[in-house]
């Protein structure tokens, strides 16, 4: 696969590109994605960069009916010179594998899909909007395309990377949300697909959002499928308490992400010399300390809104309120600093960050 | 909706017919499929009948990455006059309505959906095989469309009927299967998906089966996703054993599929004077049963394969072997009677069968 080669077929009818300030989350797409082909005889090949345009998909592809498929996002960034950012792209490629191997999907290489989405984004780089806080989000995607009925893995997929520049996910901006904890839907349990990020575990999550945000909540907050105690992700992101002096996220026990936005934050607060303990806490847990005053804060990491400020958890008739409803101090100092390293107006103390206009040098990360 | 009206569009290039003999299971697609879309602002519309042909989907279409979708599988038997019958068809379109309210997806009108499927099934009945124990596998699914990456349920849905004729499920016929409990991978949990009929179940079940496979088993026996002790489902089908003079099948607990032939079994069982019990049963339970010589038989139900005997369970180190791993009395008379009922040559004490051909009459089920 080292050797394979990208195609590249520029389109002949550019769109005009909306104003940022008319963009919201994941609506607008530019004007060339990227697809490869999968099959047992060829493996991954005839990778391209092709217009944006509807994909002929079979009615009998295995996508339709047995879901099997998963994806990735990450966004680019545009520095105050101008130049397009990636955040840690190395990290989203290696759970996409991750997520693959869950699935019974082949292994792409990730090393040329990283050279394949930097010509991507070199090619389509003028549509990440200029403005603060807005970005160009990444959606790489593989769907089983086989043309058949039986339930067994797919022989042949497709690998489809398109981008949407984006306004802020909630546009209300980093304000604190309010979420009500879930007792009746599970969105994974231990032995599912949890930490895979496929599409299966967004399906069995829209019910309780659905009903949640009838009630008026931003997101709900996830219990463990088992004894539904333990407290899993908040909407799709991880979720962070400040217990007195401690940072407590739960652990990676397989029913939750490996959020990429999850460990930029731990490392960031360590670097800062927090204590960050990864480990099970459980709803009663939390609400005992929230009696006793010790919870100082409360928000979710992920791609999409980055950090965001949980201002009051509702859990039944038990009502808890996080440092007045307003955004605390790390959220708002883990928000700035992810911020400022992903737009390149800030040190990047772990190098992070790929700018896509210069030559490929090795990342830790 | 019940005004709604189907335009058909008949292919002009017509596909020479396999024989019976080539048809394996959901390879082959017939000339026609049915198709119907749903908008906000037009509820479900523009029914048709046309050519069967690539879908032409954005990239962006909410089910390729968050997998909202449900689907169903039935089947469609010729009966000794040439009849295209169906089997319990407002069975399955009930459920498919049950699966949407899990997946937020927008209702359906059975009766509308059903005379669109008669319809489908008359213009495309001599794709019906012949041969005994063959037939027109039907696989209505709904799909969601709207290009959009926020996690939240489609604006947008397609709803594709396909048909495949098909030969036996499992090529070795009504031969017992050998079956290995599942430990450590699960297929749904209570508050999951597991009793919708929807994409992320069978995705979330193709590495268990994968890794079966190598083993040398035909399918997994699933526990529950809590204590990883009571039986759930084997494969994609619902499970009976004969433990002495009773049947046992696991209760509809929330995260087990409802299944139609399940129901069908249950009723033949009662009608010709067995016990059927739906309870709670453990492996433990089973295998205790096992050791003091009481489990007489077991068997899978489900619409591909009717009916499937178990001849051998293996639970880690304890095998079972069950009526000297030989097909059983009852698996035989339930497949039997299921195939003669559903094929029209055997009364038909429920009046299960639909003949696409007779004018609608209402039946009982």
């Amino acid at each position: 696969m080292a050797e394979q080669s990208l195609s590249v077929f520029k389109t002949t009818s550019y769109q005009e590109k909306p104003f940022d300030h008319e963009l919201s989350f994941g609506r607008t797409f530019t004007d060339h994605m990227f697809l490869m082909d999968y099959s047992e005889e060829s493996g991954w090949h005839d990778a391209r960069i092709t217009p944006y345009q509807p994909l002929q998909i079979d009615p009998a592809a295995m996508v339709f009916h047995y879901a099997q498929s998963v994806f990735e996002g990450l966004k680019a960034y545009r520095s105050p010179e101008g130049d397009p950012l990636l955040f840690r792209p190395k990290q989203n490629l290696a759970r996409l594998n991750q997520s693959n191997d869950r699935l019974c999907i082949p292994q792409v290489d990730e090393d040329f899909l990283l050279e394949a989405l930097k010509q991507l984004i070199h090619i389509e780089q003028d549509w990440i909007p200029h403005t603060e806080g807005m970005s160009l989000y990444i959606r790489p995607t593989i769907i089983s395309t086989q043309s058949f009925l039986g339930v067994a893995p797919s022989t042949n997929y497709k690998l489809i990377i398109i981008l949407s520049p984006v306004g802020a996910y909630y546009k209300e901006g980093i304000n604190p949300v309010k979420i009500a904890v879930e007792n009746e839907y599970v969105r994974a349990v231990r032995g599912g697909t949890g930490e895979a990020k496929t599409g299966g575990n967004y399906a069995a999550s829209l019910k309780a959002q659905e009903t949640a945000g009838k009630d008026g909540y931003a997101q709900v907050l996830w219990l463990d499928g088992v004894e539904k105690r333990y407290i899993e992700e908040v909407g799709s992101m991880n979720v962070f308490f400040k217990i007195g002096n401690e940072v407590v996220t739960p652990r990676l026990n397989g029913s939750i992400l490996n959020g990429i936005t999850r460990d930029s934050a731990m490392q960031l607060l360590r670097h800062w010399g927090y204590d960050v303990v990864e480990r099970d806490i459980t709803i009663d847990e939390l609400y005992d300390h929230y009696q006793q005053g010790d919870v100082k804060e409360a928000f979710g990491s992920g791609t999409a809104a980055a950090i965001s400020p949980i201002g009051q958890l509702d859990w039944g008739e038990n009502k808890m309120v996080f440092n007045n409803g307003e955004t605390g101090y790390l959220a708002r100092n883990l928000y700035d600093t992810l911020m400022g390293i992903q737009y390149g107006q800030q040190y990047d103390p772990f190098n992070w960050v790929v700018n896509v206009n210069q030559p490929v040098q090795s990342h830790v990360s």
